[in-house]
Parts: C-alpha cells; structure tokens; sequence
C-alpha cells in the first residue's frame, strides 16, 4: 500500500489535508456547530483512543449532536485511517458537525441531515517535552461550557495568540481570580508534595492527560487535591505542570514575566516516566 | 445577463450556494475564527449596507482580522453579488476568517495568509413582521464579547433551538436577572410612553435595527432609555419588541407561557411605519 504524507477524510473521501474541500454549508464553517478531538498516534498506535471516543461521546450529546456513527465504528475508521500515513507518531484530529444545510440556527431535521465527520492525521515528532514554558495569564471571559470540547474557539485562539506575542508559551485563564486552565491545556500545580489541579465542572475541559495524572498520582501514592487555586497560589506552587494530549507535561519556569515553580524535578520526573511507560517509549 | 436563483461567492469564485466548497483548512470550519453580517436587499438595493459595513469593520478589528480589501470595495463587491440574483428581495450574508492555513491557534503569518471573504444571497419575500411572538427565558452563559459578530454562534443555537421546542419564537438571554438580547435579536420594550433598550456594551451585539429604532424615537419624540432591565420589567412592559435585520420589528404576546406587551400598538406602528419609510416600500 502506497502510504500518504498526511490524510484528511470527510464523509468518506479522502484527500491530503491541504487539499481537502468541504461545503460552506456545513454548520461547522458558519456556526461552529460541532465538537472535536485530538488524540496522539505513537508507534501507529492511537494513545488512550478510548478516553477520546468517550469524551467525543459526552460533547456531542451535550450540544445534541448525534454521532455520524456509533463510537466503535468511528474508532475503528480512526485506526483505519492512520494506518495510511507514513509517519510512526501522528497527531490525528477529527471534529464531527451538525450537518450540512443552509444556515439557520435551528438544528436541521436529523431523519433528513446527518452529521459531518471529518478526521486528519500529520506527521509528529514524537512526545514533546519542555522545562522552560513561559505563561501568561489573561482574564478568563470564555462561555460556561468550556466542558464541551467545541469548536467555537476563538477566546482561546486570541488568549494564545496575546501570550505568544508576550513570549510565551501558553495563556492562562484567570476568572475570579482562580485559575481554570490553559488556552489548549490544563493546569495543575505541586505544593508541599500534593498534586492539584481544578475538579471537572463547566469551567475546563475534563483533559485526558489532566486524568491520566490524576491516575499516575494514585499508583505512585502522590496525594492529590481536585481543586481550583487562585494565581497567587499557582505562582508560589513549587512546580507547575501545563498537560494536554500533545503536550502531556511541560514545566513552567516563568509566569507573568517571574520566575515560577521548578522546586520539584522529582516528582515531575515520575509522572513524565508513567506517561512514557504508558505510551510505550 | 442570465441571472442565478442564488449565489454563493467565495475568494472570487462564484457558484449556487449548495454547490460552494470551501477549504477544510478555512479557520472557519475548526475554530470558527471569523466574524459575520447579514443585510437584507429590499427592491434590489442593500439596506443599511453603510451600518453593516463599519461594524464589520469593528467586528474584524476586535478580533485582529485583517479585512481581505477596504470596507468601500467590499460594499462595491456586495452591490455587484447581489445584482446576479434573480429576486427583488434577498437575505445577504457574508463572514470573513482569519484564513486558510495548518490547524494552529496562534494567527497564520498576516503576510502570507489572506482572510476569507465568503458571502451568499438568496431571495427573501420582503418585510417580516409579526405581531404574535413567544418567547422563552434562558441563563445567559455566552462569553463577554457579545459585542463582536463572531462565527461562534454555538450557545445562540442551542438557545434558539430550545426555545422552538418550547413552541417559542426566540429565547430570550437572561444574565443575573438582566436581560440581554435575543439568540439572534436585539430586545427593547416600552413602558409608560419610553422606549427602553440595554445599553451598548459587551453583552450584546450593537443591533443595526437597535440603532435605527432609537434614531426613529428621537425623530418622533418618543423618550428612550439605555439601560438593562430584568426579566420581571420586561413581563409587565407595555410592549416587548424583538428586532433584527431579517425581523425588524416583532411583537411579543408571550413570555415563558404568560401573556405580555400589546398595550402600546400605536408606538409600534409608528416606529414601523419609519422602517417602512426608510427601506422604501
């Protein structure tokens, strides 16, 4: 089989991501009207595929949008589609919409539209690793659903775009003056040997590796404390760990222009060894 | 000239709008990163086209879009589009994205990446007017920039769609106790002889009928307060007005099941008969 340099699939077809063309109907493109995943192929294997198809599950039925297909179908398909791109570590995304119909903001008749499932897998480098984030936090004026992983995503994309443009690496939300989390991550902090990190509401993603380490605490006898903290709290915790799926564990060093965290390379060191055991690498 | 029964225009591509494609990779379609308007055409001419192109301009420019020409040429554009449609009367929409580039949050590079134009008109049948609206109540839980004409339109969805299933017309948002505005309507109600209408600020999109309403007030001595009031001011107003672009001036008779408004049809008919004046017809 002739393998392709990245993938993208909708509804079927198939094409390079680049080439890939999808009608200005679908409510995706003037609604944002769907929800999405991203999940890390490592060795041609799809990591935690099954966390993934089960929060894909509860956003959809969140938003009221029936899956394109049932949720082992549309893993299967996922493992399909990965296996034809000639890279070993990927990063597959895929989204599903609420079909394709004109534009009107009531939901179309679901007997006479289906939803729009559109996947892509590229290339990654591997696991990517860092000691040196730099974060920057921003006020926190984001919808009261950032449980659903939505595609209505442009706070976070101005968020990370206003901390790339400080130097730094990630944007921290900041609403009451707690921390709930990252542009596209989750925040934990460690203090005094206690890993902690904001309890699963409306206000941050319910992140897989946020639960992954929640996990890795629990076999490694780590206490763990699931609640939110404020900045000040973050900025004297002795480290700070920015996770998401393809960033599972970086460190941040410096917050708000200071000097942060670093205090605790020990237990970093055992959560970032679970995760390559888990993964296989 | 052999015209089309509707159009759909994108980048400089002209086709039917069911037949548009558009690039997967459009920021639009994964992280609905653009802004939008819509304008209604009455008797071939743009209505309001100058109100609708300075707030897009706005729009575009709180979100950091570069707008794809100057707003002049975009009007020029417009008037041209909507020439090619075989119908008096249309609905003209059009949204601008932040471009066609890789899934990334932070912007593409404003030098190599264009924003998007899309743009699409079909025919409407003239004014929409009602004096027999339902409205349902629900929590206002969107982000705090309510002021920008985004594409992430999610929440309004969800909200329109349950109020259709409560048997209503639009859902009214609802934000510790004040109301906001309409899933898709400004909401100003009258009371004593006032026309009351929430000010102009985060939590709600400047209405272009907003604006028009309060200029047909001062024109005909009606007095107008700008401010918030609460669900229960609302209840016992005189009249409750539901206005937009496509529904400029709609009467409400229901809140949440309880008769409302219709005690004031002269002031209505008044600030209709302005509208009427102004789209001539």
């Amino acid at each position: 089989m002739e393998r392709m340099k990245n993938l993208a699939y909708y509804n079927g077809k198939i094409t390079a991501i680049e080439d890939m063309m999808i009608p200005a109907n679908d409510r995706g493109f003037y609604f944002g009207d769907g929800i999405y995943e991203v999940a890390m192929v490592f060795n041609g294997k799809i990591f935690a595929l099954e966390d993934h198809l089960d929060r894909m599950e509860s956003s959809a039925a969140l938003v009221r949008i029936d899956l394109p297909a049932p949720k082992e179908e549309i893993g299967k398909l996922l493992v399909e589609l990965i296996e034809k791109v000639d890279s070993p570590h990927q990063f597959l995304y895929w989204q599903i919409t609420r079909g394709t119909s004109p534009r009107n903001h009531l939901f179309p008749d679901a007997k006479a539209v289906a939803s729009n499932l559109y996947v892509y897998s590229k290339p990654w480098k591997g696991v990517e690793i860092s000691d040196e984030y730099r974060l920057l936090s921003v006020e926190d004026t984001r919808f009261l659903h950032c449980n659903i992983k939505t595609l209505n995503l442009l706070p976070n994309v101005m968020a990370a775009q206003k901390a790339k443009e400080a130097g730094c690496n990630e944007a921290i939300f900041v609403r009451d003056g707690y921390v709930t989390e990252g542009s596209h991550s989750n925040i934990s902090i460690i203090k005094n040997g206690m890993f902690i990190t904001h309890p699963l509401d409306h206000l941050i993603l319910p992140g897989t590796e946020q639960k992954h380490m929640l996990r890795y605490c629990e076999e490694l006898g780590i206490p763990v404390e699931e609640r939110a903290f404020t900045l000040e709290e973050m900025a004297k915790a002795d480290e700070i760990i920015v996770s998401s799926t393809s960033h599972p564990s970086m460190r941040a060093m410096e917050l708000d222009g200071e000097d942060v965290g670093m205090k605790n390379p020990e237990i970093v060191a055992k959560l970032r060894e679970k995760y390559m055991q888990e993964i296989g690498m």
